[in-house]
């Protein structure tokens, strides 16, 4: 049983009018006037503004206290009440006041003063509201698998060998041997489908990036999913559709306060998502290089917008040779994969597709890059013992609201932020 | 939009009796009889029997397939119905058997074979079922911590100094500077307090354990909750009590098969949970240990379900001088703390306890542990700046599940486990 709390949150205040009740949070604001001072009092809630007759308490900004008063109806409050008559208890004082005016509408300093005072800056409304709007995705992506009836899995984040992508792992003393750190769930999510055959998985993933860029980080949380028994990647992108659908209408839901603070406006997910060949993309853009620039990935997010009025596109068939080895040809076409990336507001967002699920064609995939099959030996495994077909994706959840938010540095949608130079705080 | 499928699931059979439909899953099973020959199918949904006059298809069990045919009631199949006149099609062939019968009742191997080959063994549906249960537990956990306006986090997984408990840290190389594992997310879940008053986090953590036991790993699934503006431990008591009761009724609603299949006794959870203060509770042992022996934590939770019918007790007043730097003491008894484990079925499952929130508190703990202020400054940030009263708790998620389904060991409720001597698969 939760014991019944006296505590009435800030933003329960107009449903208290004419009562004496106990509100408690950080004082996010004092404005003391000739005859009276205005305290405004921030909790997990919202703010609420609290009159003492005088000069009222003289306590900095952030102390956190307790506030005893009457609750009355005032037009010009915010939300139309304020606490008259209060009787000020201090819980917390201050040792040091906090780097940067957490009271002020914008948050006004530099990246790295924010970063470093991360335990304070966050409680900046304008900070909060942005892992507000991560953690509503965040419920949206699982509620969405959980309805597709796919099954959440925790899979190791240390490894024997560095496989995948070959490069930018971290390395480990693991009890004496080495070890690295997971760059992705990949082998174990695919896997997983042999056991549940719909799996996800929302957890941290670590790359050794020497890139210095808005982009790019040490760790970030990967929202993983795959599933079997599917025809090819179009049953995977149909899944993301939904992904993305409920991410957005969880956001609306969970976290409206924080959209409306930031102004963001969330994109409609067309029921279908518009997709464009990658060899069609080529030619559109006037170029026959096997990649994508980011200038590229712009424009061809302003020709969906334009065309087909969609904030997302699918660009599929990326070529063989630019993608891992387990990815799957297309039919008819072998030097294309039934790959996909999705672009959202100029930026790619996920990348999926099919993978193999023969082990022969695993072992030829293998012997075709001129990789050895030893340190894939435990990957193998399932595909030996019988695999469907399957395919799957991942969604870098900063990156995620850092577009859906128009935050142009992933450093502030993460919370703690791991790259070249930072392991604090 | 999901792309509507023709296949149907096992469990879906019963609704389509007279139909033509679709199956695909893994041959589980093949018998064949002097004139029909049966096929059990697998997928996630259960098993479905098929039944091919004469011979059948000789194929071995695990390759994955794709029938049609006709449902057709009987009494004597399981479910009551069956498929008829099949037509098979082979998705995938096997390049090896599997190291276990996964079709046998039970899993008839020792631990290292069904953790070597466990991309294969996995499949086993008694093994499987643990993870859906896992999988069902953490969704509890989440629920429950939704519902009372708890926020979800991401924080760091490697870290700059090892802190918190000092040893058993892995070590790490960062771009050329040492860093460690994260032990815990404690730090960052207690800054966490100060911008969303309410906080949990399903990740993992890593412990160096030397410790070759059945209930020690390298890696681990933390369920971790941290909650502001409380009065002291008892609250976090009442939000933990509301989680456990969640989870076991969520792994009722969402992996009811599961519970069927191992014959899961779920626990009740007592509105009040029962508890014993330390100090009786060394009494009513007849001991002056310091510690809880395994034993002894087996005797309490006997005595628990003896005085008060309850398998769950919380055993509250740890010596100060066991818990961490930063455990409140319990106020007018300063040798004791704040803090409380939680037994269940004669097992510490969770700790957890009320945190200093002051900084001068922090510092003077520190001061009389002879510890230095420098490796905290991260840490002890949040304190200098006004941190409200507060407390939370941990839960290992693989415990939970071993305990709950009565498992000998967490090898068995982890889906890759990494301990002293495993790295793979």
């Amino acid at each position: 049983m939760i014991h019944p709390t006296t505590r009435v949150l800030a933003a329960e205040l107009p449903g208290h009018v004419g009562e004496s009740v106990e509100i408690s949070g950080w004082l996010h604001r004092r404005r003391a006037l000739k005859s009276v001072t205005f305290l405004v009092i921030r909790d997990r809630s919202g703010l609420a503004q609290v009159v003492a007759t005088g000069a009222g308490p003289d306590l900095p900004e952030e102390t956190v206290l307790r506030i005893r008063g009457t609750v009355t109806a005032n037009p010009q409050a915010p939300a139309g009440v304020e606490l008259t008559s209060p009787t000020v208890e201090v819980l917390s004082s201050l040792a040091e006041a906090p780097p940067v005016g957490l009271f002020r509408p914008a948050v006004e300093a530099a990246l790295p003063v924010i970063l470093d005072g991360a335990p304070v800056t966050l409680r900046h409304p304008r900070l909060s509201a942005l892992h507000r709007i991560t953690a509503a995705s965040v419920a949206g992506f699982r509620a969405t698998l959980d309805g597709l009836d796919f099954t959440e899995i925790q899979t190791p984040k240390v490894v024997s060998s560095a496989t995948e992508s070959g490069a930018n792992v971290f390395a480990l003393d693991w009890f004496g041997r080495p070890a690295y750190l997971a760059q992705s769930p990949q082998f174990f999510k695919q896997a997983m489908v042999g056991v549940f055959e719909r799996v996800y998985e929302t957890g941290p993933v670590f790359r050794a990036e020497p890139h210095d860029t808005a982009r790019h980080l040490g760790q970030y949380t990967s929202l993983d999913a795959e599933l079997g028994f599917i025809t090819d990647h179009r049953e995977v992108m149909a899944v993301l559709r939904e992904v993305a659908a409920g991410m957005v209408a969880s956001v609306a839901e969970r976290a409206g306060a924080a959209v409306d603070l930031l102004e963001v406006k969330l994109p409609e997910v067309p029921a279908e998502i518009p997709q464009l060949h990658f060899a069609e993309a080529m030619r559109l853009l006037g170029v026959d290089e096997p990649d994508l620039a980011p200038a590229h990935e712009r424009w061809l997010s302003e020709w969906a917008l334009r065309e087909h009025g969609s904030e997302f596109l699918f660009v599929v068939g990326y070529p063989m040779r630019k993608r891992p080895f387990y990815t799957h040809p297309e039919p008819g076409r072998p030097e294309c994969s039934n790959s996909f990336d999705l672009l959202f507001r100029g930026l790619e967002l996920v990348t999926g597709g099919q993978r193999l699920h023969r082990h022969e064609d695993y072992l030829a995939a293998l012997a075709a890059r001129g990789e050895p099959v030893r340190p894939y030996e435990g990957y193998l495994r399932s595909f030996a013992h019988g695999m469907p077909p399957h395919g799957g994706f991942a969604l870098g959840l900063e990156r995620w609201t850092a577009r859906l938010t128009g935050t142009d540095n992933i450093r502030r949608t993460t919370l703690f932020p791991r790259d070249l130079h930072r392991l604090t705080p």
